[in-house]
This record gives C-alpha cells, sequence and structure tokens, in this order.
C-alpha cells in the first residue's frame, strides 16, 4: 500500500511547494504539482495544509531518575505526546548512572528502556567523570554505537572541571562528535544558594534569584573558549535562555567557531513572574525562567539566525509531586518541565504567525537544524525523495486552546494550560504510518527504532 | 493651602523613597519620611501608590491641519486626554504653514491655538524650507522665544535635502538648539507607492509594504551622518520604528555623537498584522507598523538603554473619516493615531510589570530623559524640592482594559481598545493642582502655561 | 611544450599543498606531489617558493580621461606593471563617456584601449546617466557583451539620485550583474569644499578634511538600504576606507543581505598624515587617506573576513603634473594613486608576515574571491586542473623595497617609495606563458584576452 | 621659592590652554595666559613644550621575589626610571608573600621596601588566599591603611577559585575598594604547557601558543560574570592583550557593569613574532605577545574608549638572567618586562602621532583615568589649582631613538632597543621639584611619599 499526500503546500528549510506527495515504504518516493491517484493508495488530503519534515526533538529526558525523583514519562508515552504534538524523532539525553560506570553501561539501560518508543529515536551520551577509560571509550560509541554526541554538564552533582573538559572536548572533536553543554556555573549556584536557605529564602521565585543569567552568560563563555584551546572542537549549547550568553556565541561564530545554539519554546514565551504564581513549583527547571527582556533577545536570536534550534528539555514531575516535595523548599523540587507536544504549535503560532521568521525557518529550528548537527539529516528533517516518511500535516488556520487533559503525557498538568495557538498540527506520519490523526495517537509502542547517527563532520547549517 | 501627599512611594529616574511630599505654591517644597498633617492642608492619601513625576510627551500634533484632513483633538481635547493619562507637559511638533512662512508665523498661530491646554505645553519648531532668511530667524526663535528644538523631514511634502539639512544641522548645533527628524527615504517611498497604485495594491497591509525598515534605516543613517558633518549636531530621532536603526545609533553613540532615540508604545506593541484585520485603516501612521521582529529590537534598546524616550506621535483622525476617505485606497487616508492618554499605562503594564525595565527606568523613559533633553528639567521631570509639582499618582495593581468611551479625546475609536493594562494612573497633578482625579477629568482649560525651553547645552542622559 | 613547475608549495583559498604542477596548453593539466621530468618539458625551479593563482585586481583605471587629465598608464602600461606584480587579470572600471551616451558606446571604446594589453582583461560597466534606454541596454551587456557588473557614483560630475538608484539596483539585480559603487556624500563634500575655498585651505591636508569619513560612511549605508529596498540586489563596496562603513555593512550581511567590500593597500597602510609631506600631492585620491585609527578598523576586517577583497584603483597621473595644476589649490588635482604593481607584496608584508592572515587568506583577498564575485572563477583565481595557468610564484624570504625606477608603469613616482616589502613575487605566468622573470617583463602586447564574464548568481564566498 | 612655568601648551584630560602655571608648596597655584615673572620664582621655559599632568602609571612590580628569580629593580631604581620618563606617580602590585600571611603582612614589607623611592606611590594589595581572617582584613587596609585595591589571580601558584572569587568580590565592592585581576585560565595554561614538555617545545615561541587568547578571554569573561553576581563589584582587567576579551568587557559595559581596562605599550606595538628573534626570551611575559591582528583589536579600543588605561607592568629581569635560566626551556624563564621609562614616549609617539587620539585622551589613559579609578585624584592625574605639582613637559617634535644604556633602570637591556619615538619627555616635577631633566636624573631617594588612596565609589570616568 502506497500513501498519496494530495493538496498540501510543502514547506522544507528551503522553500515552499504546491506538490503532491507519494510515499512508498516508508519514504518519500516522488514529488510533483500532480500526482494521479491509483487503487493501491491511501490518499490523505491535504488541502489548506502545510507538509512538513516532521520534528525533530533533540533534547528530551524520558524515564530520568534525577536522584530525588523519577520522571514520569517512559518512552512509550514520551514518545506518544511528541507523536501527537507533530514530532518524529526525538534523541534523549541520557541521564546519569551509577558513579564511575561506562558510557556503553548507559547505553545499554537506555536501549531497553526505549524499546516501547512508538516514533524513532536516538541518545546523547552523558560524560558523568573523566579518566582514561572514558576517553578510550568515545570511538566506539561513536563508531560502533552510532552515539556521536555527549553532553556535559557545568553544575549538579556530576559536574566536570576545565582541565576535564579540555579532555573531553578534544576527545570528541578528534573522534568527530558533537559536544554539548549544560553551562551553569556550579560554585556561584552554590553560593547563592547558601545564602537564600540561610536566609529561609525558599519560594519559587528564590529559584530564579539563585541561578541568574550571569550564571549561565559565565559557563557559556568558559566552554567556548575551552572548544577553541581544543582546537575548535564543534559545540552545542543547549536551553540557552539569556541575552549575554547569545552575545557570546555571535562573538565566536562571527571569529569562525563551529559553536551552535538551541533554545525552547519555555525560555521564548515564559518569564520568571511565573514564580509568583500560586503553582509556581509548576515551572522549576534549570536554567530557570528569565526577566523578560531576556525574552526579547533570544527572539532576536531566532528571527536573526543567531539560534539553530528549538528543542524542549522535555523532563516531567507532576504537579502533585513538585507540591509534596517542595512546598515548603523550592530546592526540594525536581527540575524539569513537560512540553514535547506542544513544541511545534506554540513556535509556530508565537514565531511564523506574529511575522517573526518564515515557515522555512520554522522547518529549520524544529527538524531539519537540529537533524543536520545531529547526524539525522537527510533520513530525517527532509522532503528530499528517499528521506523518510516522517511528516507533519499542519494547520495554520486552526486555533486551539492548550488544556492538559487532551494531552499524551502521563503528567498531571501543562506549563502551557490556556495557552491559545494559533496553528496546529492534524496529523502525524513516521515512516509513512499515521501515529496521530486530528489529536489521536494511532500508533504503536515499538514502532519506534533506534537510528545510529553519523559521526559529526564539518557541518555548515544552510 | 497647602498640598500634602501621604504614604506613597516616590519614584524618580534615580531611585525609590518611602516618603511623604509637601507642595506650596505649585511646587515641591518638602521631601521628609513623615511630614506630619496641619489644618492647611489638603492631604493625599498615596498609601500603596507610586508618586511619580507627570509624563512628559515631546510629541504630539494637536489641532494639526496635515492638508487633506485637520486632526479632531485640539489643544483642549488634546491636553485633557493627555492629563486623564497621567502627563502633565507636552511638547507640540508644529505642522507645516503656507508655503515660505517664516518661524514665527507658525509659532503665533500655535500660541493661539494653545491657549485652551489644561497642562503646561511648549511647542518644536518646524524647518518646511531652508533659505538665508530661515537660517537666521533661528537664533531669535530659540533664545527670544524659547523654541530650542525643530524637527525636519526626510519625506512628505516639505521634506529637505542633503545640502539643506547640513546648513539647519550647523546652525542649530551653533545655536543650542536639538534638531529632530522625520527619517524616511523619500525616494524609495515614491517608488514603492507607484508600484502599489500601478498594481492596485491598495489595502491597508500595502501601507506597510510601501515604506518598509529600509527606508527608515536608511534615513537614518543618512541624518546621523550629516550631522557629524555638522560638527557633531547634537540630533534626537523621532519615533524609531526599526531595529537596524537602533544600531546605527547605537554605533554613532560608541563614537561619542550626541544622539538621541524616541520611540512609541505603538511601535513596541502593536505589529503590521493589524493591518490585515478589517479596521485595519484604525492604525494608519508613519511610519507603519512594523514586522514583530523589530518589536522584540526595540525592547531590547527600552531595557538596555538604547532607546532614550517614549512618546506618542499622538494626531487623531476618527475612524469613520479614515473609513471615508480611504475605504478603497490606502494612500488617501490621513496618516497618525491617538494614543496621548494611554502611554503611561501601556508602558507601565509591558515593560515594569513585565520585568523588562525598573521602575526609575519608566521615569526616565516617559518624563525625565525627555525634560532634560527639551529644557524643561528640573521644572519638569523632577522630583526634586523646588521643581513644578507636576505629578501621577500611579496604582501599580490597578488593572484596567482600555476602553475608548472612558478616554477623553474628541475621536472615535482607540487603537488600543480592549488591551489590559496591569497598573494605571489615579490622580495627575499639575502645579499642584489635581487635574483628573479616578478617570474624572477636574481642570480646566488655559491652565496650561506655555514654558519657554531652555537652548540646548551638552546634555548627557544619567 | 609543457611547463612544469617543481618542488613549490601550492597555496590557494582552501590550504597549501607540496605539489608539482603541470601546464598544458595554457591550463593547469595535472597536481601532484612528484610529477616526474621529460624531455617535452620546460621546469621551473619552484624550490622555497609559493605557487598561488595569479592576482585579479578587479579595481583599474588604465588610460582613463577625468575630464581635467588623462591616466599616463594605457592597457599596456598598465597591465605590464600588473603582470610584473603578479597579477594576472584587471577588471578595469570604465570611464565616463560622453553626455547621454550608450552603455555600449564606452564598451567599444575600451576594447579598442585594451587591444594592447599583455595579460587577460574585462571591464565593469559604468552607469553615467539613467534613463529607459540604459535600463533596457543593460541585460545585452550582461548576456551578450559578459560585462556582468556596473559601478555608479554617489558624486562627481555623473552621480545618481535616490530614484535612478533604486531603478539601476533592481534592474541589475534582475538581470543578474553586480553593482558597484564609489561612495560618498556629494552635497557634503560640495559644502565642505566651497567652505575650504572661501576660507583658502587649498593645501593637501584639507583634501582629507573635505570628505572626512561620515561622507563615505552615509553614501554606503544609504545604498546598502536601498539594495535592500530594490529586493537585496546585490551591491559591491569599493575602495573602503573608513570603519564606520565597516560596521554598516557588518549589519547588513548579518541580516543576510549581499554585500560585499574591497578596500586598497592604501587605505590600510597610508594615513592622512601624508597630506602633511611637502610632496603630500603624490597622495591626493578619493576617498582620501584616512587618520591611523580608520586603518586599525580596516585591518580588523582584512583579518575577521569583514573585508572580502582588496585591489588598488590604480589610476597613474605623474607628480610633475599634479604640482603643475595643483600645486597652489588641491581642488585642481587629479585624483588617483598608482599601485597595480605593488598589491600583492604590500598585503603579503603587512599581512601575512606580520601573522595578520594566513597565506590562504591572502590568496582569497587578491585572487580567489574577486574572481568568484566578478564571474571569472574557476578560470581564474584557482590552481584546479582545468583552470587557466595564471600564476605568481612568490618568495616569501626576499626582502625588497619598493623604487620607482624598478617599476613598470609609466609614470614618475610610486607612492610606496621606500616602503620595505618582506616577501616579493618573483615570476608571473599568463596561461602558462612566462609574462615576467625576476622583475624582467617578458610578456608581449596582445597575449592578454577579454574575457566575457558570467551573470552574478548568488555567490557566496567560502 | 616659587615655580613659574611659563609658554607652555597646558593639557589635562579636558582640553588644551596656553597658560603659564604658578606652582607654590609643590601644588599648582595659578594658572593663568599671563603670569608676570618675580624675583621669588624659578622660571621654566616650556615655549613649545605641551605642560601635562605627570603619567601615573598603576601596575609596577618593583623589587619583586617571583619565587624563580627576583627583579632588578628596587623602588629607588625602579622609581628613577619612571621619572625620567615623565611618569610622577606609581601604584605597585604587591607580591605573593609567605603561605598563609596576612595582608597586612604584605603591607608592612612594602613600606619598607619603597622608603627609598623618588617620586608618590603606593601599593596595590593581593589576595593569594582566602579565609575568614583574610576577608576581615580588608576593612581595615582600605579605610585605615589606604589600600582600595586589590589583585587576585586566575594562574600562578595562588589563584583562587570561583567560590573564592566570589566572596572576595563582594567583600570588596561592599568595603569600597577595586578589585584588580590577572586573567589566564590556569587549567588550560597547565593543560598546553605539559604538552610542550611532552613534545619537547621548548623555544621561547612555545610561550605564545602555550596560553593563547582564548586563555586569557575566558578568564575575563568569568571575572566580569562573577563580579556581575557579586553584585556588580567594581572589577578592573590588567594587562589586556586580546580583541575577545576586549568584546566581552565591552559587552558588560553596555550592559552598566562597572568594569574597566588596562593594557599596555608590549601589547599594543609588539607581537609574537618577536619570539622567533634570536633574543626571544627577552620578551617573555604573561601574558605574551600575541598575533599581530589582536594588537589592531585593541588600537580600536584604545581610540573609541574600549580601553581606559596604559600601564606598563614593569617587571625587570636581565637577559642574561634570562639566558642563564631558560636558554634551553622557555618555561624555566622568569616573566615580566621591563617599560616604565619608555611608556608616555611610546604612546604619544605610536596613538596621538599618528592621528590615532588627541593628546588629551593621551593625558587621560596615561594620567587622569588611572588616578581617578585608584583614588589619587585629583591631586594626581589633573592640572587644576590645588592638585600636587607633578608634571611633565613634552616635546611633540624631538625625535629620538630608544637605547638602554641612556635609560635609568638596573637591567641589561631594553625590549624597545632601537625603537624611535616622535615626542620625548624633557622635564618631570613632583610636587613641584624637578626630578628630571633633559634624560638626566635630578631627583634624590626618598623624594617619594606613600599615598594613602581613597575608598572607591561609583566613580565613572568623564
Amino acid at each position: 500500500m502506497r500513501t498519496l499526500i494530495k493538496g498540501g503546500t510543502l514547506v522544507d528549510e528551503s522553500g515552499e511547494y504546491q506538490q503532491d506527495m507519494l510515499i512508498e515504504l516508508g519514504k518519500i518516493a516522488r514529488r510533483h504539482p500532480d500526482i494521479a491517484v491509483s487503487d493501491d493508495m491511501q490518499v490523505i488530503d491535504a488541502r489548506g495544509l502545510l507538509v512538513m519534515p516532521g520534528g525533530v526533538d533533540v533534547h528530551t529526558h524520558f524515564n530520568i531518575d534525577v536522584g530525588i525523583a523519577k520522571s514520569c514519562d517512559d518512552f512509550f508515552a514520551g514518545t506518544r505526546a511528541a507523536a501527537c504534538g507533530g514530532t518524529t524523532t526525538i534523541v534523549d539525553h541520557m541521564g546519569f548512572g551509577p558513579t564511575g560506570c561506562t558510557l556503553h553501561h548507559q547505553l545499554e539501560k537506555y536501549h531497553q528502556d526505549a524499546r516501547s518508543a512508538v516514533i524513532d529515536y536516538s541518545f546523547h551520551g552523558v560524560i558523568q567523570h573523566v579518566n582514561e577509560e572514558i576517553i578510550e571509550e568515545i570511538p566506539a560509541m561513536v563508531h560502533d554505537e552510532g552515539i556521536s554526541s555527549f553532553k556535559f554538564y557545568l553544575t549538579y552533582s556530576h559536574f566536570l572541571h576545565d582541565a576535564e573538559i579540555l579532555q573531553v572536548l578534544q576527545k570528541l572533536g578528534d573522534t568527530g562528535a558533537l559536544a554539548t553543554v549544560h553551562p551553569e556555573n556550579d560554585a556561584a549556584i552554590r553560593w547563592r544558594l547558601s545564602e537564600c536557605k540561610k536566609h529561609h529564602r525558599l519560594a519559587p521565585i528564590w529559584h530564579a534569584h539563585s541561578r541568574p543569567p550571569a550564571c549561565e552568560a559565565e559557563a557559556i563563555a568558559r566552554t567556548i573558549n575551552l572548544a577553541r584551546l581544543a582546537g575548535d572542537a564543534p559545540l552545542y549549547i543547549v536551553h540557552l535562555s539569556n541575552g549575554l550568553g547569545l552575545e557570546y556565541t555571535r562573538l565566536a561564530r562571527n571569529a569562525g567557531q563551529p559553536v551552535w545554539v538551541e533554545t525552547c519554546p519555555q525560555y521564548l514565551l515564559l518569564d520568571m513572574n511565573c514564580y509568583l504564581r500560586p503553582d509556581g513549583l509548576k515551572f522549576m527547571l534549570s536554567p530557570p525562567l528569565r526577566p523578560r527582556a531576556e525574552l526579547d533577545k533570544l527572539w532576536v536570536g531566532i528571527a536573526d539566525g543567531g539560534i539553530d534550534t528549538v528543542a524542549t528539555d522535555h523532563c516531567n514531575f507532576p504537579f502533585s509531586q513538585r507540591q509534596q516535595m517542595a512546598s515548603e523548599d523550592f530546592t526540594r523540587c525536581p527540575n524539569g518541565l513537560p512540553g514535547v507536544e506542544n513544541r511545534l504549535a506554540l513556535l509556530f503560532s508565537e514565531a511564523v504567525m506574529t511575522g517573526r521568521i518564515s515557515r522555512s525557518r520554522f522547518v529549520a529550528l524544529t527538524s531539519s537544524n537540529p537533524a543536520r548537527l545531529f547526524g539525522l539529516w537527510p533520513e530525517k528533517g527532509s522532503l528530499l525523495p528517499g528521506s523518510d516518511a516522517d511528516l507533519v500535516l499542519f494547520d495554520a488556520h486552526k486555533n486551539q486552546t492548550i488544556h492538559h487533559h487532551q494531552l499524551h503525557d502521563n503528567g498531571d498538568y501543562s506549563p502551557w494550560e490556556g495557552f491559545r495557538c494559533q496553528g496546529w498540527p492534524t496529523m502525524t506520519l513516521s515512516r509513512g504510518e499515521i501515529v496521530c490523526r486530528q489529536g489521536q495517537f494511532t500508533g504503536h509502542a515499538g514502532h519506534g527504532q533506534f537510528i545510529a547517527r553519523k559521526p559529526f563532520i564539518n557541518r555548515t547549517l544552510p
């Protein structure tokens, strides 16, 4: 059985096309302004709709154990929500494993966890400590296992020190892997947190004050310069939330350094006033939500190319759990926001419909750029014949308000409750199979396949 | 009778103070944390309120005749609306007079027109043609008449050419006057308009396309460089609406050139999608509303100091008139928006309550900066003892939705209809007299006095 | 007869290679680390030498009549000097023709003039007035005649006004031609010159004061914005001499606009103090030499990529003639500097040997970038097999002081007299023929061929 | 006895004045265009000379013991050299003391050492370790001892960690002291040095490669952000040598953060090619000399205000000693350059005479800015009546070549040997006494007095 998508407007990173699209064996077989219908075809009516590469969300945390809590979305629930929001590939950041564990240890665990995924997936490795064994393990992870990106942290329990970072960056760059970094200065946060505790400043708003933008900006500049010292090792900044850090990356890029930047819808649309709401714990994540002035600067980066990708950092802890653990003390709250299902609708509504960016730039930010950077392109993030038929059909004229009861994760709230979106995904296909139709999940556990990603080789975004 | 404002939080450009304020003979007499009440005092309870310098709106067009129409707000209605919005001083941009008329000719006309004003006022001169007589007239206007700023245009019927601009800028700088400029490239606009007409592109949205940001950016760079050539003549850019122009002014300021920048609430909060509304004619003004990405850049300037003042460019043509004149052809629509009454509430709500700027920066943008630049300080824009008791009491916790039927202008609509504001002015005093209380106008025509402004001498904003 | 270049270090825009190079029929036939010598080969010993694409100088004025004088280098002398300096292609900017003449009129004249050239050549068209005929003539010039770039001026007798510029830019962009602009504000220069004359400020130093950097910066911003308004018409700024203009081009490029920038050795190495020398008239050109601080900013652009090409603007008027015409009045001096012969040595010495740029970046600036932008690549500016064997052999260790008596132009002085260069060209080949060897010209008139250049199509520099 | 300086051109940070100057009791008593000579006056003929505030060099290391060596200039020789170069005040950075020593311990030592000084002096404290005692010692140092600035290091044996830096910055800011920082990333340098040693890369050029610009840029961004986190503690970057670090400080200053920047003549005028010279060890210092492209960027900062002060970092180790210790291994070479005597002549020649900056800006960079920042103004760095008569008479037309045998330090070489200066100091007065005349030292040991400096309170440079 072949599938014909008829009458839609194809949108990819390069432009828009009034073309029909034929899908065979899960791949895009042909594109033409008018493909004739035949009996062996399932026909999807896409008149009035945009047909875009399915979303690629390269920052999720499914099934993660953060020590004080375990997130409520496993790979089934997480990818189900993703699929219903128009995302067809996720790359999950592995969590920390037991102290001293190997890189392969975590990979095996995650391969187990992810068997229930309903869309295709891969993983980022995590460097939680550094020694000769870890360094020597990297090439096998990249070339044998298809794990061509790794994250390290500058804060939290397993953060790396400068000497370790240099060693890791050099090895990753030499091996063909992309380094990703969670940039927040650990010493500053500890100092600020101890001040908060000393003065009993334990309401959610103090979360924002305990790790203000300068914590993040410092860590960004540090990592950029260490990457330069490590021979211009390629570097990807996750979840950027402040303007000064963005300026630092601009300076590096102007000097020819390979640095890319990700942000998330919450850093573009929600500000730290959320922490003053009675349900402020719903918004606890790190980096925290920022003053509105930072949001303006990030929007400039979305429009002018300073920011390359929009991911979600989906990490779901129910509000009930947050209240139970942290109603008296924000420092006890597990950090992270759900959001994998609403990324496309939010960005389309606030960036495209407001006139900030074109629809092609939308595809670049949400799909083709992350696919290119993380070794998934052109199988993912592309409408070229031969690419996987991972698609989202999007209705730019459908207005919908977000309500958690209509979402598909395992949690009990959405930080976007009541947010009105202009534009909404109406159908999602994963390798040619319809996995969501009009908000109804139609896929199944195990459809998703692990993707061994290509090594990183001097990628330039178009 | 003296007036005591008791229990409020004083806010000026420098900081905040828990102080009572005593007013005598229309001036601020004393400030102290606790001033005792006595029988000869009228006492105003300001508990829970902010007490700020009244707004200074240095860009209005009252009673203006733009050739194809005359605006509906005379100085009485215009200043009444201003007063009810917390503004206590306006500086009106004189309109063009008869071809070849002298500078004094227009001044006399405006002195007549403004007698009905309910708050204090002054005028900016306008240079509508250049010859030896006009150039020689400038010093008397500045030093004898107190008109220490002048505007010229780079488009419209009476725009100046480069050679004229150089002559004017040099004379203004030498004389101690601040040049203000309406920066839009005339040739480009004419070219674009002729294209619109040729292709029957006459709906309101084409207004935005007929004079896009590059028209304005070009004119800003040109005027900046001509001012540099004229011996660093001080220059004030009115109604900035695009980000590239802002970058040009940043470069000039970094090089030590005296350039200042004004924007208006409409350029911060409304985008060109408004022109797609059925009532798009309500938003016709020049420069036009811009794509959302420009708004983000202006907000960055509001927060980081790149923009110095927020004025309104109030110029009121009723919607009925717009429809009558231009329903078939946007080029026939008189240009300008009403807005003098909502400037403070809009900016407070969107800039202060969102966390973009501090309350002191709000005072600087709306009151003390324009007062300093235009020779009104410290009589206006200041809470120092000795300054005029021009004050606004502001309730940061009062939420109010803007409805035109509650406003005080002579028009028939507000572009802000339905806009919800967090924070609202609750009382306005002009030289110690209460001219508005809880939205009720309590002043009277003729209370306003003309202010002969001081010459411009190397002003630096704090 | 084939030619083998043996033992050299090949340097192109991409890197360096220890390879021999075989030349057949005037083209690069083969590159290999070790090519065996055979009897039918002329062998050139390049041990210790760099073998680079011959220079491409896209800004010369040979045989030009500027009204008050005619330059002393015709195409024979001019290209002879170029060849002896390692340049193998020039693109000459046609001068103004009779008032009202067609584009083809000047082309015919230049085809005649250039028959004596000793290296390959092409021409830039010039737009000296605008009407329907001129506009309609452009496509034939581009597509039939191979003239795919045109210059217009913002000052001098035939400068264009904004409305004309818009029309020209749009047509050039649509046709596939690159617009080049001489950016100086005419009104400002006239105003300053009249001041100079009024106050008898007629010494050479006043040349610099009569057209300071802001004149140029203004014109650059203006043209950039007009190009944006004309649908992002591709634009090339000639002879940039100031830092603010460079910042303007950076802003445009960051916003995705196709703008490129050329500077010349004189703007990098000579400052306006030259005008205080007794022989200050030797340095009269427009834009004039600048304060040293501007030079620093241009060097930053050379190093960081802000500047794309280095040309010469060679325009040779003998010092004796300058003295005769202008010893009492700088305004009577014909404008222009000789320099086509020393471009490579000067830039190599001051940019490469000082560590500012790599040798590949040197090739990009002097050869491959201009070849790419002006439709000459890969025949010119390249070491790829199949490219023309236009080559310069360069000895990085040869120190030589410039003396005019050793140069090959028809003039009587060099502005670089006494300048010590580290590195010097030792041999030049044009389509495989040795046209200069150790400073001795070995070519012949008429060897040079006209190059019909390719249209401009979305070029991106590597 | 009074002193009259007659006929000179006074130059201070604000402008130039044709005035005579009368000195009484070591202070500037009067300035007037024509002061009559009387019998009790010593008259200095300053016709044709500039009379400027004596230099203030806020970065010297006299008599310092760096562990592997002790510098050869004690306070007598060091200040003698300073005086002969036109510098009348130095602020010496105290060296490290015994492990764990108090702040006062080093102060006492330095008071002893400095008794022989021939001009006035003060000291910067040094924070070589952090604990409660050190933190509590700071206020007494500032308010009782007049030590209102302190340095800490990010590399070398006693560098501080982030948590310590935060604590120190906050305390210094709260106390009214200016933090100064030596910014180089320790981990990166150690890593690079170990690579050098492993591969036997021990020639002087490897010094530059072992600590490239990114080491410094990282440390600058880090300290800036930690200062922001410590409540915008005022921060002074010493010896800036790279462009990216300068951009980081610009970003901070644009955001309103109190950060100032110092550079030194060697970073403006000497590049890393010096390390390739046979006497490359003469140029060993940290940060090292940089590629030429960095110099261009620093010059931009000198011209546009991005850099505030020029000091010397004078630290003199004889070439003979360097050779003895490090001829086989650059890592054994004591770090530092002599230069206190040539700062004014070098900067005047290369910055003023080339047209990069005005003479007033020269005074600001070398005298009044450092005096203001370090609590010495207006006693030092000023020509106001009442200021100390610390003066330099400067002959802008005297060309002199630097030869070490004419200098007044105790070393055996100058890095500036053979450098030709346009402009030279011809007389120096310290509190009215002539301490150098035409290159001859005329002062005496012990004339110099310790200056208890004022606390740091929100200084803004004019």
